[in-house]
């Protein structure tokens, strides 16, 4: 298959469907290749022939005798077909689709046998239902989107149309350069990993931004996503975050949206900036595509008004960014150009009354220390200072402390005058925002990316389970034609992959329950063994604390007489007994195979709390144990593992190892889809964590 | 006191401290009041005497003949008690203090003397440390702040004088008209509530903005504002949200941050809308200035974009705002104008093939139908759009449907194109904006205000409990010197109030512990009771589950020995047995005596949970019992009264009355300044709730 790069950098490109129609879309793809510089060969194709743009047409693209590299298709549904084979025929390695009419409004086969025939001789197709592709390095504006798009280091991947051609619009006012952007359309052939790999090697592709709606090969993207944030910054809004929102979302683009609290989980672990608006992700790329990253992580704020550094010390706290907080070090660095009624310490309040000189002072203060690895500028307009100064000044020290990596970035309020050097500091790309929290949120994704770029790259870890075992365990399951395992198979795969779990003995007469609750040892519990009794406590076939022979040969007469009664046709198989387990922290763990990404891990409070609390988190996996560890601290529900009013700490290890278990299990018998233990009781440490409840389900 | 009236609206002003020196603030004072329109008599003050801007100074304010009602004074701090005292000479009602150099530098003293001086004769003082006052009413501009102040509909308060300043230019810029805008500075005497009061009154003002940093008088603030927005919506900012932005705020003005948490509640439950920054006030009050209420909640999304559909869609549930979900209907009005390959489904998607025509088309569909109560119109950036007729298309529907009572919000995106309209927009005040979060938050402000004005106005209610009866316990552990109840009179608070504990008896001897475990009922629970003795379980003075006599018996000795070995001075009164409450849904509830507010009750998911999970819900006490419930409501943990897992409803009326005793002892007992049941067990409907657990503080 071909390298993108004759995607994104041809020789040569056919327009078929170039049209001297001013309305069509085939008219202003010409015009566009044409007007944005492009260096290779254009060649507009079309039965008419005739002239489109002062260039001539050919008939077919077969009559056209130089080599083609891309062949970008724009005319009916009904033909696109015919023209593929002609491009096949013809050699030509990439084929984007403008055309739309397939599987967006449920053409899905026409699309299939389009990809086919191309993949079949070597062509890759990307779309179809795009607006195009524009390529700064090739200058090559290959979409009916506008004409002038200014070429930088931000490259933009959209699923959405619509959008994307708005997003040119915007990225052109607000000043950011693009050296790519990227329309996926119904993503037949070519995806967002394909396209991530050309441009993660891109050296002029600083900063990635990606649009996304729904995702079809969920393993393959991560890999790469997790790959590219090691090189530069990539930043994504996925729409369709909620319940209606992702109905929304799969009705728009027939892609399925799957649940976005796995994907926001399994996306972060790959160090990616998820934005929630276009506002936040285009704030973010300008941001980062102008600022080096940091060395530290001493951040200060510097501001000329009390009220705006108050809400810039809130912001930062929302958005994890650390407030240097060294009293005497700021006293010492400050002093000097803070006046007395005034604060040295972290907001840094020059106050109202600063002029545009002793603005100049504080910043040259701060950003010449070695201790202060950020600064954030904050200025109200006032009447005291020269606000022509403050431009002046703004250009000066961003360009001075991008190449000594300390991002400084400015948040500037006011007037018309503010107003009115907008346009000026844009050209500039000085980094700068009109409101203190968009402002705080770049130097907090900025931080996000340096904390993922910094942290140790662990190797995934292992455990060793019995995983043939396992594997009998389900197989008798399913011979027995079930999706799930009963709970004494549960057990049987906690046993393997060395869980503990209660004692528990099948009983299938009085004398047996007798006997195993002697053997298991007081107190015990008993619940009735049925495949079709689902609700056991429903029917009285559950007895807990049973503390004696007595109570254990009353209760088992007593769940038997009730089960009789209440389910008369039930298969009855016995009585389980098992030792009560003692109360501990009840915390939910699990692994399951998700049809989008692959095998992921959980952890959560436990009990009747996952319901109501929802206090959980995710990875993927493989893990390391530091990242296990990492993802248990992100549930609110962590500190009750460290031990709350004065207790000892529990047993975070045997949390740790049992999560590693089941991923591994998940990992290794691909039978099975999910693993969920609740409660999992947690004791001191020392004392084995114990699987009370388990249930697996087994997949297709 | 003078009425706040002759504050905004005097017949004459004097500024002491007019000076012809172009810096000075005593210049830019004399200028915004003749430049502003002001058509009272304005009087510069200055011994120096002389001319400022043509008008004659005099000397002092006694040398005026006229009558002055406000004297605004801008002369160093020294000055301002001698300045103040001829104010009262000569009868002046209001002096607006702008200097500053008063407490907000810990000169408190001198702050007091000024407005005890001022208030003895009869005036009232607004500030020290302010920027001033303008008020359209009187187009009176007595700040020093930017000439030009557009008149309109929206009322500043702010607490910060350099944000207010660059507000001011910000208010401009944006089309934003005030009716008025003040500073409070150091609030000496006039104060937020008093401002309110005014302005709540004042029929040119449509929207209050609140900027504030610290709480003087809460419970007189909120008192205003619960009855202000019964009127007119009032948006508010307070920073210092987080801990550090509080501590800032606190070193930044001298006041009191308080809890955040108990802010917001008391604030949302007065009907206040709080926006986090400063461009969601700015945008909340821009769209509620210009927006009529609804008439219901039914809310459509019209878009030329699937993919900005999607993120709107996000953004109506994160900002509650009620997508209208009735498939036929809106298949009915829609469908005519709506492509096959869009959707009719909310949002309603035209596609990126929508021209001007067809969006016009479908926003006339669904303005005009009934069942449509709101409308959020999402334009981007396409080539076949003119976009000439948005701006016209804008323009009509926001006037038509203003007076129908139907909002309508634009959200637009994209380049140039769209980035010219901007002024032409603001200037038309069609409520529009650049991004699809801001314009849904917008929705979200407005729906919330609705809620509010369209809620029932319940009377708060009451029970009846024995207040005396709680007064004497407390008396009695005052004499004892403490400022804490014990558990056994925190248990006669309880039987007091009428809300259940288990039954409890303290034994003091072998003997009593056995006939007090049978008075009970077994299983019994047995406790050291020892005003030495802090941590009970830790010293062994704790026995849980005891069966049976024999059992009593040794855990008697037990506790005994352990707690005279392990604390050996530490005096034993005995051993509190009591009967072993059931386990049932462990919630938290609460009141306490605010320092700021008042009354406040507490509701929450309670055991250790309350720490990690912080789950708690609060409001300003007294209340109704559909308050209450709503309060119930608000919390992760309601589901669980309601009974997770197929599990029968909980008492949820007896955790509502157990609230309202709480509020009311509280309310009633006033020595009393906390009172926190947790846990308080709640059972099946029928069965009493039950405080295990129950912590008294006395107050000062």
């Amino acid at each position: 298959m071909p390298n993108l790069h004759d995607l994104f950098e041809p020789r040569s490109i056919a327009v078929i469907g170039a049209s001297a129609d001013r309305g069509k879309i085939g008219y202003r793809l010409v015009e566009n290749i044409l007007a944005s510089g492009y260096r290779g060969e254009v060649y507009p194709i079309n039965p008419r022939g005739g002239e489109v743009l002062g260039r001539r047409v050919y008939p077919t693209i077969l009559d056209v005798e130089d080599e083609i590299d891309v062949a970008c298709i724009a005319i009916p549904a009904a033909s696109v077909f015919h023209a593929v084979t002609q491009c096949a025929q013809k050699g030509v390695k990439f084929v984007p689709i403008i055309t739309s009419g397939f599987s967006e409004v449920g053409n899905l086969e026409e699309e299939k046998r389009i990809v086919a025939y191309a993949r079949a001789h070597g062509m890759r197709v990307l779309g179809p239902n795009i607006f195009g592709v524009y390529s700064a390095k090739a200058s090559l504006n290959t979409t009916f989107g506008p004409r002038d798009i200014q070429p930088g280091h931000v490259a933009i991947i959209t699923q959405s149309g619509a959008l994307g051609i708005a997003m040119i619009g915007k990225t052109a006012v607000e000043e950011i350069g693009l050296s790519a952007i990227v329309s996926v359309g119904n993503k037949a052939d070519i995806d967002e990993a394909d396209l991530l790999d050309y441009l993660i090697a891109d050296d002029d592709t600083h900063v990635i931004l990606m649009y996304i709606e729904g995702i079809k090969t969920g393993d393959r993207l991560l890999e790469v996503l997790s790959g590219g944030t090691q090189h530069k910054p990539i930043v994504l809004i996925k729409a369709g975050r909620s319940e209606r929102g992702a109905v929304a979302a799969a009705s728009h683009t027939g892609a399925l949206a799957g649940s976005d609290v796995i994907f926001e989980a399994v996306t972060r672990q790959c160090g990616v900036l998820r934005a929630e608006s276009l506002r936040d992700a285009f704030a973010w790329c300008k941001f980062l595509v102008e600022t080096p990253l940091p060395s530290g992580e001493n951040t200060v704020i510097i501001t000329n008004g009390g009220g705006v550094g108050v809400m810039a010390t809130d912001a930062c706290e929302k958005y994890g960014v650390n407030l240097y907080g060294d009293r005497p070090t700021l006293k010492d660095i400050f002093s000097d150009v803070t006046p007395a009624f005034g604060s040295t310490q972290n907001p840094i309040d020059l106050t109202g009354q600063a002029t545009d000189a002793g603005y100049h002072a504080a910043l040259t203060a701060g950003l010449a220390h070695p201790a202060i690895h950020a600064v954030i500028a904050l200025y109200c307009e006032t009447m005291l200072f020269d606000i022509d100064q403050l431009a002046t000044m703004m250009t000066t020290f961003s360009a001075r402390y991008r190449s000594a990596h300390k991002p400084i970035i400015f948040s500037i309020f006011g007037g018309d005058r503010i107003e009115t050097l907008i346009p000026t500091l844009r050209k500039r790309h000085v980094p700068f925002f009109t409101d203190v929290y968009e402002a705080v949120s770049c130097v907090g994704a900025m931080y996000a990316y340096f904390h993922h770029r910094t942290a140790p790259a662990d190797a995934p870890e292992g455990v060793d389970i019995n995983s043939r075992r396992i594997d009998q365990v389900v197989d008798n399951a399913r011979r027995d034609g079930r999706g799930f395992l009963l709970a004494y198979e549960g057990q049987q795969v906690m046993a393997a992959a060395d869980i503990a779990t209660p004692q528990s003995h099948l009983a299938h007469n009085l004398d047996e329950a007798v006997a195993a609750a002697a053997a298991t040892g007081y107190p015990v519990v008993m619940k009735i063994v049925s495949k079709d009794i689902l609700h056991k406590s429903d029917v009285g076939g559950v007895a807990l604390d049973l503390d004696n022979r007595d109570e254990v040969m009353d209760a088992y007469q007593a769940i038997i007489r009730s089960c009789r009664a209440q389910q008369p046709h039930a298969m009855i198989e016995g009585v389980e007994v098992s030792n009560m387990v003692p109360r501990g922290v009840e915390i939910i763990i699990g692994a399951r195979r998700d049809a989008t990404f692959g095998p992921i891990v959980m952890f959560g409070l436990g009990g009747v709390y996952v319901e109501v609390m929802k206090d959980m988190a995710f990875r993927l996996f493989p893990l390391s144990r530091r990242e296990i560890m990492a993802m248990l601290k992100e549930t609110r529900a962590y500190p009750l593992l460290l031990g709350v009013r004065g207790e000892a700490q529990k047993n975070i290890d045997g949390v740790i190892e049992a999560i590693m278990k089941l991923g591994t299990v998940i990992q290794q018998c691909r039978q099975i889809s999910d693993i969920e233990i609740n409660p999992l009781m947690v004791y001191e440490q020392g004392i084995d964590v114990t699987a009370v409840d388990v249930r697996i389900l087994i997949g297709n």
